[in-house]
């Protein structure tokens, strides 16, 4: 009689710059001889995309043969969060032991948390309780140097398959500094930076003369702390910052339980 | 010597449903005569598109003339965070007292928070330290009855406008029963349940015999605590969850500083 063999360690990778950026590429590369990859991301670029689904319209999945040599890829016509749902129900039929994103092409740390899609990715998982990590490279470059990143994000998923029953929403947001590997002054916990950015919006006309309006902001961090992304980064360490999904303000919940008769 | 007017109170009114759902022509008549009302809202629905916003493409803003007498409303190409970063920037050239997104069509509790346009609206709000409240009605029909929710969106709005000072990051996310005004037993706040959806995509094929997924999902809710807005509106109390965009997992933080030597 045939024992059941036991399930191969499976990594699901994907991103928001889509599945032909350096970055997904680089990213398998550094742990592709950890179990059985298979990469599932967007068909083209998908930042800004936050936690964005897709309900109006179908999605497609088409198999990308030879994207590289023992990796099963797919691209997905949808945001990341759909690549990851998509993943677990039509291509892994399970859930896979780890999720990754990225690494994402420029800075994912603070409140760019919210706007991300890599790290909606991440987070999509970890509802899930697919224990993941969303990496970003302090480079928007197409052309960026992925080989400090590489080093760290191996080094930060061989601890997690090691501590694998830390929490099973682990989900942890992780930025490296656009520097030289031998820069890196080490990892270090973080929590997120109170920052924002100051939207300007470039107006211009168009042939029709009518208006019309390109997103641009400044980033500005209002956090001085030296327990945080933005200080990390700032001082050459790559940031880890556990994320949730709980977004409940608790002290804000006593505070208005005790001031407001509703 | 002219002296400058005190600014008047201003409300601005998004959601993500589009400017011309029903559902935030309810609210705008629930709470017009608090203040000057500004609509900006998307040109068409944007529901599921989380903190979305729009990098690649330039926006657009329409006014909509005769949307409802005395209210200034503007339709806008891009996603409902667009539109509120636009409203500031381009509309009002100002921050306004307080932002209102809603009345959705369709619950936005517990893990929809993560998901919802008209949350990620007032979270993107409350991210500029503009007090916000984001409504929804636990009933997707476009003939939805709202008389219920618009008795408890301005009692809700009365409140803070009571309160001015509890948080200058202040978000409340609030859904309504789909019962009758005379039913609801009260507002409870609460937190977010633990829940999930749990995908399955319908796969179809199209004409020419290549396959599309529908995302479709079964909501799980794995929280019995009475203490949770699924709780709340099960027992017919209008739930106010107040939210927050720093998503640092605090605990985890801590277990993974003393666990992993990185």
């Amino acid at each position: 009689m045939m024992e059941t063999a036991a399930q191969e360690f499976t990594i699901l990778v994907t991103n928001d710059d889509g599945i032909f950026a350096p970055g997904i590429r680089n990213l398998v590369e550094a742990i592709k001889d950890l179990g059985r990859v298979v990469v599932v991301a967007p068909d083209k670029p998908q930042s800004g995309m936050g936690h964005a689904i897709t309900i109006g319209f179908p999605l497609r999945l088409n198999k990308v043969p030879q994207w590289m040599d023992g990796v099963e890829a797919w691209s997905c016509s949808g945001t990341p969060v759909d690549c990851v749902k998509l993943a677990v129900d039509k291509i892994l039929h399970r859930k896979p032991d780890i999720c990754l994103s990225g690494i994402n092409h420029g800075a994912n740390h603070s409140i760019n948390v919210i706007y991300s899609g890599t790290m909606s990715a991440a987070l999509e998982a970890s509802i899930e309780s697919i224990p993941s990590v969303g990496f970003s490279l302090l480079d928007y470059s197409v052309e960026a140097d992925f080989s400090g990143a590489k080093i760290f994000a191996r080094r930060i998923v061989e601890q997690l398959i090691r501590h694998k029953e830390l929490d099973r929403h682990l989900c942890l947001n992780v930025n490296i500094p656009a520097v030289d590997a031998s820069l890196i002054q080490g990892i270090k916990v973080c929590r997120q930076a109170y920052a924002k950015y100051e939207e300007e919006f470039h107006e211009r006309n168009d042939p029709h003369g009518r208006k019309y309006y390109w997103l641009t902001g400044e980033f500005l961090n209002f956090d001085e702390g030296d327990d945080t992304d933005v200080w990390a980064l700032k001082n050459n360490f790559v940031s880890v910052v556990p994320v949730q999904f709980d977004l409940t303000h608790y002290a804000l919940k006593k505070t208005l339980e005790s001031t407001i008769q509703w």
